[in-house]
């Protein structure tokens, strides 16, 4: 039997193969599993063609019509893309993020008018990927070429976003030393409680402690 | 700004269109939030174009392909079905399901050998949904112009799922008195804990106690 995925179960050979080949396709997203895929295909049956026919158009327009800016590397429309491009935007003040979304979760904070370098990963020797694999020489070619007062590092804390920033600041003082480089603010999220805060963030909390 | 679903976040006027449609196609799925739906689109981004038109040949091919067999309802390429058309069923024995998943979960267990029929829904008056709004005449009809000996009626054990399963029981007898109409079992689910089970589940496991 042709269905790829579901040969270890026999009770796939039941499924009709335009709904197997659907039921492949959602379980290659990530955090929908074998039980998620089936759910969603059959579920799909019942909505119209219509609306079936706009999913599909949306998963074919997404690659047709989304570059990487080609100035900060984030997903968009133009090029360059809409931030880069707004005049009210500091461009001396670059955010270097690990991925779009976390564009996008700074923005929603409408507390930040500086522009950004989206790295599309970060460094993970265990993944195979070092600094040639993400988007590092075109964050450092930006340095040279402007004016740049500040690069935040604001990959996640994690240990290979904390890795990701380390390597970056050595890399960036070797172009300009005048350059400040920041790193996000660590500490305890907002509505957290002591009690069940890790050491690692409670030790930040106190390393990066603010006058009141 | 024409981001149907996403005008009330201000975040959502920086995602790029064919993202922000593709996020809003994710997010009609069942189980699939607002925050799940944006992490699948912007996941699609480093996906292959061969695979993402993989997907949506897979979507729009699902409507395209998949039938309801004539006699069983069940969603199938061919009609009659897969099963209706095997020759090694017996087509004296008819199981009632609400849902094509449902049959699968039946033949996963390789313990049938006869026949379905799919109802496509439950009588739930709450949504409207009426005896004339499945395939319960179908079902009749099936029984009217065959020889069946039995219909085991393996609707949901919900509220809803028995109600069906009360009037089916009904309606059946008008039809053919002789016909034998079944139930599955219900009772503790192999593996759980005594201690465990809710009341409901413990007082049909007593009523339908079996001899060792």
């Amino acid at each position: 039997m042709d269905c790829p995925g579901f040969w270890a179960d026999p009770s796939f050979m039941r499924i009709p193969k335009p709904l197997s080949n659907l039921i492949d396709s959602f379980q290659k997203l990530p955090g929908i599993g074998p039980k998620s895929a089936q759910r969603l295909a059959y579920y799909l049956l019942h909505v119209p063609t219509s609306e079936i026919n706009g999913f599909a158009e949306s998963l074919t327009n997404l690659k047709k019509n989304i570059i990487l800016c080609s100035v900060c590397k984030n997903a968009s429309e133009s090029d360059p893309c809409d931030i880069c491009s707004d005049v009210n935007r500091k461009k001396d003040k670059i955010m270097v993020m690990e991925a779009p979304l976390d564009v996008l979760a700074i923005e929603k904070t409408g507390k930040y008018d500086g522009v950004y370098h989206v790295l599309h990963g970060k460094i993970s020797p265990l993944e195979n990927i070092g600094p040639d694999e993400i988007y590092i020489d075109d964050l450092i070619k930006r340095l040279e070429r402007k004016e740049i007062s500040e690069v935040i590092l604001a990959t996640n804390p994690t240990m290979e976003g904390d890795a990701t920033a380390m390597y970056l600041t050595k890399k960036i003082k070797q172009v300009a030393e005048d350059i400040l480089v920041t790193r996000l603010g660590m500490g305890i999220p907002t509505g957290a409680d002591l009690e069940y805060a890790d050491e690692v963030t409670l030790t930040q909390a106190i390393v990066g402690r603010r006058e009141m």
